[in-house]
């Protein structure tokens, strides 16, 4: 009875707008694999819910993502 | 002081893109209802949040739902 | 498909100390069927997961619920 | 390690449709100034994350939000 | 600079009161590899947090989770 | 009509068991008090909620917290 929730920043992928429809479905399928392979659970009771987050919504070191890469690599 | 979170796909309503805003109310108004008469609590202080999610980022059954779909009916 | 999280504080209830399995019971119930009349979603795939919250971890009007509560009577 | 979620509804700002990128910087900034300020936590692993969600798709006090202000100033 | 939270029903393990802490490392490392893997994310900006919900807080099908697996097996 | 949910890792504090009541209160009102600044939010409609996760529950790096704290410093 799994819910998992990933939450990443959208972007990269194929047109760098964010994963692909199959990069998600690896997602659902190798997470739920996961789930009944270390749990046992069965998959059917498994939801995998997928959230794409803006780049100026994720922060991180006290700055949005992308301020925060550029000063890393200042 | 409830807080609930209601996510669903979005599907159906009355244009086939997600619920209608009357749907939302709909389901904004019963669930607070339903923490008033179980729990008593006070509406006032009773948020609903409702999020859609997009069919490609759904998963069950390892597969993405619309896929799921269409192997459970195959 | 829907997932609904129902966060509450840990209070009330038979013996005080939160809402009793039976409360509980309505809460699953009720929300699941509320989805089922709005949306016509199935139950099957409908999962609801309460959290209860312990009063210190639950803030409002900027202050731990308890402390809101007293100012608000104060 | 902490992980901040911050939900806000989609209204106000410079233009009416939502907080600018500054303030959400000033979020990101302000939360993370706070975790490390009162539990000495790692800015470099303090996640800030920003749900901006649409007016009807927020309910308070049984009724969407905007319907709720009207309610309440009616 | 994933975040990814995994919900599961407090039970099974080897004392039955839920999984171990090693099987809780494997999620752990079985999600935070798969992010590598189908979208090239950094382990070291990879959370994954772990809730453990007790059976009489999960519902689906209308019915907490094990009044419903009687149910189905009735 | 913000909804603040911070996750820490259940440590630290007057006792080693995580922050004291009054840590927890001073969060409450320091996010409270950025939305009221930034975003000019009512702080009678502000929820803040606090989840502290075990360090069994917290992953980063594809290890469990301690560990992963272990191979930095190892």
């Amino acid at each position: 009875m799994p819910y998992v929730n990933i939450k990443i920043t959208r972007e990269g992928g194929p047109e760098g707008a964010g994963p692909s429809a199959e990069q998600k479905a690896e997602l659902i399928k190798g997470t739920t694999d996961l789930l009944v392979k270390v749990l046992n659970k069965s998959p059917a009771t498994t939801f995998v819910v997928i959230d794409e987050v803006n780049l100026d919504d994720w922060g991180v070191g006290g700055l949005p993502v992308v301020d925060y890469r550029k000063a890393l690599n200042g």
